[in-house]
């Protein structure tokens, strides 16, 4: 494997690889696998649980990682193409990732959406420029649009909780959250469950429509894999049935980067959290799920978060196995 | 080993096995004993010897480590039960220790005392809650109220200098600091010096006493080993014989968690900085130790610490044989 | 090796051997050479390149690091003799750096130059006051006056491109910079240039003359190795058949330490940019060196920097093979 962007670029066969990989590893533990393997773990946003999982993840396999910050160990990094650097930044990113990536047998990325442009970041223009600054084996650890990794974390706890594919009913809930947070995770859950060929519902107020390209490709993918996908601002009935409600705030696409537009638009949508009553017409095991970092009484109510249908934690400890899954493909010499 | 929390949780015995793998280690390395192994060390409070002996000792004996620190590496963390989280952090303990330890097969926690309520920092209250989140095997890097890294280092170092176990008379001495400091460090170590079975004396000014139950359950160690425990404002009659003197400076515990009223009681307290006058009575070859760091001229004066005298640098080198002995019971399958 | 301190300490045939023992672990990974070994790295000045190349040299020789910063993870370090310590510095240097080397099996030591005193720098007094603090085997990662291990990255880096030894012109050029920094990578170079038996010329205005003993320093290899030294201010005549134009800003010799006369004496001299012309009269092959991180269109034009003639990121890349080879030769027991 030569980069881990998006799952779109992989056939269901070998997403089922990954996951039989991840499962394996899980299971049987191989501390040799990547010996004398460097993963260089380039965080331009900050992070925790993607900051410990893969650092984890080269341990268990035998091999290492070194973490670069903006924040903790090095001088500013200027991004602006052409530029006379003649201010505080000492270092450009053309040469700043390529030195990095020199070092390492794999790189991975992390950078936040800008949220200015709204076709930039669907186009992870920021993202794309960084992948092309590396010529060894890249992983998206986050970008504007996309978060593979989680999706695939999410997916394999699905397996493992037995929740159907084809049948499975995916609720993704727009929750409130006082910020204008990124499309990453919606966007690329979206894409997951019904590339998973399930039974996907959006269900968010009106304003926060995820954009037509992201709906384009996650109805695909669902043509593709026997499942549908719809979005409805209708509480309601989306709930009705489901197997999994996937609880996520993000940022108003209609006012997209217009901060005080976005602030209006999600006024007094602080009922947008996610509760017992949100569970009565589910199905009896409807599990809750959320990528975390998660704000407890705001986009979840405490009951549901410690309650017995919360598998965050099992999503989050499966960021380890999904991503030793794909670092094995990538490093493991055969 | 499930938990290592507090020496007073294990035999005297354990602890001699303890150190006997602590000394076989530094002698004989297992540098893949632990192979593919994770330790997860979170840092609620900064620290120099810990932060480097711990992934040290993971190197050591093969395995690896990662840290999560709230200043260097993730958003801001809730820790108040029930609270609706639209104030700035993003994330609350009670998901984020979790998932921490769930990319781990041990956790080292810090967290230093708050020194507003003496009740609750004896209790360790603030680290129970923290320890109550983690159902991997936990290693208390040093609580409110205990510190059993730094004490199995202690001892160590003791056994290391052929210091005597019974009859060996243990002086702990109060020190002059311009800040009032927790009292993880002098409740460890008077426990500690009891259960190896020596002669104890705290030794302090008038006000800063340690709390009645931590010298109670000192005087119980001393009781089941053949030691004894006192305390005393009386600097000659606490130095006369000494084999060790232990500096430490902590907060008054009759003005505990009042900054002025403490700043009074320490006032003019300038003269409990040891020196050498202070050794005149001691045994000849009596040590000083400190478990650092120390401020020089104020604790203790250079010519003590930079003298023969002087063990500190030793007592810190075996945090890490001392660590490598609790990790290898903990993690290395048998 | 117990120290690699400076190259002017080692023979050519002992550089030669370093170097051969980079290339073949460049060819031939030794992933469990130095299993359980531990390499500490103190930071007092920051950095990247040397950050993520020792710990990915340690990762793939199997063994570990640990990086010690006062920015990241401790509190204040005093550095003063005999003061004594009721301000903020917790902790003095004297405890600090032997605790940090009684975990390790070697440690690297970085420290900016004060560029207070021209004489202090010279002589590299406070780096030698750090390393007479430790007594296992040491790198310098970086002093006021000498970067071995970009030198002999550097040098590396030539043998790799069969650029001359014997014969080979080499330009080290001052460049513009706004601010003052340190002589270190110059002073490194000018030496490693002339002890690679290189015709070298140091190239800059008036003002920025390198030190007359750095400058005796350079001859003195020179002798040894067949080579030349000279120094001028003649832009056109220093670079007519280079085999290689070195960029590298350093600050005013003649102001040292004096930023308004530093700042006067840079005035004017924005054209000291290495541009496409530079290289009109120097060989066809002619490469640009520079030690990394450069300021675009200030330093170096972007297309001289993004152009063929650039080996930048190569020279970065092998400061993880030399120092892979400096460490091998420090800790791998025979």
């Amino acid at each position: 494997m030569k980069e881990f962007h998006d799952l779109a670029d992989f056939q269901i066969g070998e997403v089922d690889a990954l996951l039989e990989l991840a499962a394996r590893l899980e299971k049987n533990p191989e501390p040799t696998a990547l010996q004398g393997k460097v993963l260089a773990l380039l965080f331009l946003s900050p992070s925790l649980r993607t900051l410990a999982s893969f650092q984890a993840a080269m341990t268990r396999l035998g091999g290492g990682s070194f973490v670069i910050s903006p924040n903790m160990s090095i001088h500013g990094l200027e991004t602006r193409p052409g530029i006379v650097m003649d201010g505080m930044a000492a270092e450009h990113i053309r040469e700043a990732v390529p030195v990095i990536a020199s070092y390492a047998d794999a790189i991975g990325i992390r950078a936040f959406a800008e949220r200015e442009s709204l076709d930039n970041d669907i186009a992870d223009k920021e993202f794309n420029e960084l992948r092309a600054l590396c010529d060894i084996p890249k992983i998206n650890m986050e970008s504007a649009i996309n978060h593979p990794c989680q999706s695939l974390a999410d997916w394999k706890t699905m397996d493992d909780l037995s929740i159907p594919r084809q049948g499975g009913k995916f609720v993704l809930s727009w929750a409130y959250h006082p910020r204008a947070l990124p499309l990453a995770v919606p966007s690329a859950t979206v894409h997951m469950a019904a590339m998973r060929g399930m039974d996907v519902t959006v269900v968010r107020p009106d304003g926060f429509a995820l954009p037509e390209p992201i709906m384009h490709k996650a109805r695909q993918a669902a043509a593709a894999a026997g499942g549908s996908v719809k979005e409805t601002d209708d509480r309601a009935e989306a709930l009705e049935g489901a197997h999994v409600i996937y609880a996520k705030s993000w940022s108003s696409t209609r006012a997209y980067g217009n901060r005080p537009a976005d602030e209006e638009l999600r006024h007094g949508k602080e009922d947008w959290c996610i509760d017992d009553p949100w569970f009565e017409t589910a199905q009896d095991d409807c599990r809750f799920m959320h990528c975390l970092p998660v704000r407890r009484g705001v986009v979840v109510a405490d009951r549901v978060l410690d309650g017995p249908r919360s598998v965050v934690i099992q999503e989050a400890r499966n960021r380890m196995y999904a991503q030793m899954a794909v670092l094995h493909q990538m490093l493991k010499q055969s």
